[in-house]
């Protein structure tokens, strides 16, 4: 009935089976199990053009995704689609050569119709908060100028962040890092943190938060107040505060809005491989993902 | 990259337009929406076999949907996908003559390579707590004798119910109608209730359950215990109280389990049209639906 690529059920299995907690290993054995899978189905877009500079520092930069047909076939302008990486605050990149991270991010957007832009930003602990949601903020300022000459809709930008990308691109959506969010159509958050407490000194945030966080770093209150479309995306295998941040944001938004918010369970995944299940196993997030796109972006209906 | 079936956003926008309440109304206005397009893909099963007695009961009565393509090519027997129709726990049917209900679930289910089971059970206010879950423990145990006759895998048995079936699932599955819930593959439950409260006059409950329902008859202390995989189910569309049920259950899994449970939030649906979705609208539902059954049916991998 339907085309869609799968992982086998012992791929699953095994991705399941790993221990969830996050670190180098988890990297390494989630990437070398999928990797594979990555080069068989191709997860360069046929154009790529690379280290785009949206701002004045090294790490302002972004790849923009697209089908090499210029810009002919598409009135109007096709959904932009940006994916923010992770990393911890401290790490990560939008491009690792010769390996599938992140360009097959940029390579299922083109598939879906989408222009795909994968970015990097500033890093902790040069960088503190908020300056991932600024560098956020300047990389929506630049494509809204710029990415028609990609064959994108500047008002057809819909922003995705996993882990610290996430965080950066809920900062952004809550007004943390300036700009526009109202600009944008959409935000997909996949296993992120939207509530700063004192962090403790074994994780990562305290380097981008410092020892006593701002009590205004928290995303989550702007995120019950925004008109921006949010998907909240959690991991199968996510660790157990990304599990318990998820249910705290079902809790919060039913007490704001009277529903449970717009959310995707990724089926079989862990921290790091929901994101690397884009093309080579749609139906754990790819399709729930895609629909999200094109409701936001679709002219003419109502949302 | 796909050849899943989905609504075009305009259908999809006019059910986000009606007023969720649930009633004859909404009823009306969805299949009306949806009919259409279930003609078009076509909703009936290659071979149906009705009205299969699996009790006493007249409402005791299951239709058997398959491929009509006889066991010769399916090793060891198809999983079996058993629908429990909804309907205020006063009315409903497995099959309403000339409409896609719910023919259109078993042909769903033959679509994805397993036998569909669409069944009937007995209604209150003649019949009162437990004896939906009971019904359903009958129709199991007979299926787990019969089903293997018509290419269906005895130790393959997926129940899905919507609404009111789906308070009976899970009745079955929290053990209050005897029979064998360990014998199950899995569950679904679609826009259920699952701690049972005095209920309004007003809600159609209290002819089921009785003005002052028996604290056992809430499902949520079982369904946390059991051994039996679960996927619940949310529409974006659906009322208030199903959205609240929805929380709930996310927080007191997060309690019980420490995460988040297997989760679908069904994007632009309401209390009705997200199972009417199956086939035409495969992005909203059936997708992760089938994920959930194969997952759960695959031999050989752990699960």
């Amino acid at each position: 009935m339907t085309d869609q690529q799968q992982l086998p059920p012992d791929v699953i299995a095994q991705l399941r089976a790993m221990d969830p907690e996050i670190g180098p290993q988890l990297a390494q054995a989630t990437w070398a199990l999928l990797t594979p899978f990555h080069e068989k189905a191709g997860y360069t877009a046929p154009e790529i053009d690379r280290d785009l500079a949206y701002g004045d520092d090294p790490r302002h930069r972004l790849d923009v995704h697209t089908a090499g047909d210029g810009d002919q076939d598409h009135q109007g302008g096709r959904p932009v689609f940006v994916f923010v990486h992770g990393g911890g605050f401290v790490r990560g990149d939008k491009h690792v050569p010769g390996t599938p991270q992140y360009d097959l991010v940029g390579a299922w957007a083109v598939r879906h119709g989408y222009v795909g832009v994968t970015m990097t930003y500033r890093l902790a602990p040069q960088h503190r908060w908020p300056s991932g949601a600024e560098d956020v903020a300047k990389a929506v300022a630049w494509l809204r100028q710029h990415i028609a000459a990609y064959g994108g809709d500047p008002d057809k930008i819909v922003l995705a962040g996993n882990s610290a990308g996430a965080v950066h691109v809920a900062s952004f959506v809550a007004g943390q890092g300036g700009g526009d969010p109202a600009s944008i159509a959409g935000a997909a958050l996949l296993s992120g943190i939207y509530v700063i407490r004192k962090p403790d000194p074994d994780e990562p945030e305290h380097l981008y938060y410092g020892a006593d966080p701002d009590p205004a770093a928290s995303s989550l209150p702007g995120l019950l107040e925004t008109s921006v479309p949010l998907l909240f995306g959690v991991e199968e295998r996510d660790p157990a505060r990304f599990q318990t941040e998820t249910a705290r944001v079902v809790s919060s938004w039913l007490s704001r809005h009277g529903t449970v918010p717009p959310l995707i369970w990724v089926e079989g995944h862990n921290h790091m491989s929901g994101i690397g299940s884009l093309t080579i196993d749609e139906s754990a997030l790819g399709t729930t993902l895609a629909r999200f796109i094109d409701r936001h972006t679709t002219k003419g209906t109502p949302q």
